[in-house]
């Protein structure tokens, strides 16, 4: 049976960095959402699960993920779930604690990605909070790309094995997550980013490593891949850039 | 050697949640930051592993854990770490995903805590944000508030053991996140939530179980219980407030 990954058909969003973990390892799965025959049922396969009162266990949000008989919600447990069956973990315990703790850094840096065009709710139009996002995306720019961007470079710096990838010596999930990043921070901020990614280059071999792996540049090419828009995690307001 | 908890001194913040854990477990840890003889030397001992440029596995941010030779990073992936040795975990892997996925929906949640008080940025002060502040609290008392706790006391209803824990019949690490959540909602927004937790009676009869948990309870007496200040996740502002 087919893994069976429920996220919503329109967006990238929090579920793109399981959609490249599943396309890396080519492994068979389901995008539920989008093998429905309409956009509204494409929500309701969804919502029919968030609102169902009788689960015991359901998910906050989507993404979430069906494997036989267990429901996982939240895109890094999903990953913590996944990643040694489809053969993207590290090998050894202290790895795959670091590999998470890699990916939750990532979920985070997520949520704040999304707050710099939603800083002040969720259920508010965007033009709603042009102004705040403004304020809270030069934060951003300044401040918090740049955090993280040295974080992840000097993990890649420090790795012993001296490899391109984060961890040991082999491509494991968060490297796929750091190729979205950079994807993401091009599309969104294209000023702003193309003059910081320059100050790290291994983060950039490395999304560039990943670009060129087999399935991963199938993927990419693909109808699969959602392209950026602006209702996903990484929107591009003009305004919002420098 | 006991377990050392690298955490901000003065501040409960994303660290009281493996706090909490520690101390209902009843094992034995160092509060490494608060062990130390000044202020200054309590934020250096945190800042020295953060800035340290030759470490391989660093954390991002605090809170952050020493066991023997491993460190491990970020709340939910400490607990995941410690639960099972603590006695905190469910038996079952299914239970402990479940637990993980809570814990990492909590995590979330906190994100969104702190940014009621800080929407634009972490590096500016909070004068400097209050209107955008005012607008953000106002949309998290309505939508976000009611939205988590319907999420949980959903699951205290759907628990099919029918006990007052979240997952099966015994107290486990997310309890205690709960517990906290409800502290942190009474001080920080007490009018809006001694409306809103008249609606969510289970959640409320949760949290005062664990308040009784004879070594919890303990702690909670001790001065190892920093008191909420405005300085942590939690903050209590009345101009935020409804």
């Amino acid at each position: 049976m087919p893994y069976q990954l429920y996220y919503w058909s329109h967006v990238q969003g929090r579920g793109e960095v399981i959609r490249l973990a599943l396309e890396e390892a080519g492994v068979d799965y389901t995008d539920v959402a989008r093998e429905q025959n309409s956009e509204e049922e494409s929500r309701n396969v969804i919502l029919n699960v968030l609102q169902d009162k009788t689960l015991s266990r359901v998910p906050f949000a989507p993404p979430f993920l069906v494997d036989g008989g267990i429901m996982i919600a939240q895109a890094a447990n999903i990953l913590l779930y996944l990643s040694d069956k489809i053969g993207l973990a590290p090998p050894d315990e202290p790895g795959r604690i670091f590999a998470h703790q890699i990916q939750l850094t990532v979920t985070d840096f997520l949520m704040e990605v999304h707050d710099t065009h939603h800083p002040i709710s969720n259920a508010m139009y965007y033009e709603d909070q042009v102004e705040e996002a403004k304020k809270r995306s030069a934060n951003f720019i300044e401040n918090r790309i740049p955090k993280h961007m040295a974080y992840y470079q000097n993990i890649l710096n420090n790795n012993p094995t001296k490899s391109k990838w984060l961890i040991g010596e082999t491509l494991t999930y968060p490297d796929l997550s750091i190729f979205q990043i950079v994807e993401g921070l091009r599309y969104a901020f294209p000023n702003a980013f193309s003059e910081v990614e320059k100050h790290y280059p291994k983060i950039i071999a490395l999304r560039d490593a990943i670009s060129i792996q087999p399935n991963t540049a199938k993927y990419l090419a693909s109808k699969r891949r959602i392209p950026f828009n602006n209702m996903g995690v990484f929107r591009h307001y003009p305004e919002l850039d420098k």
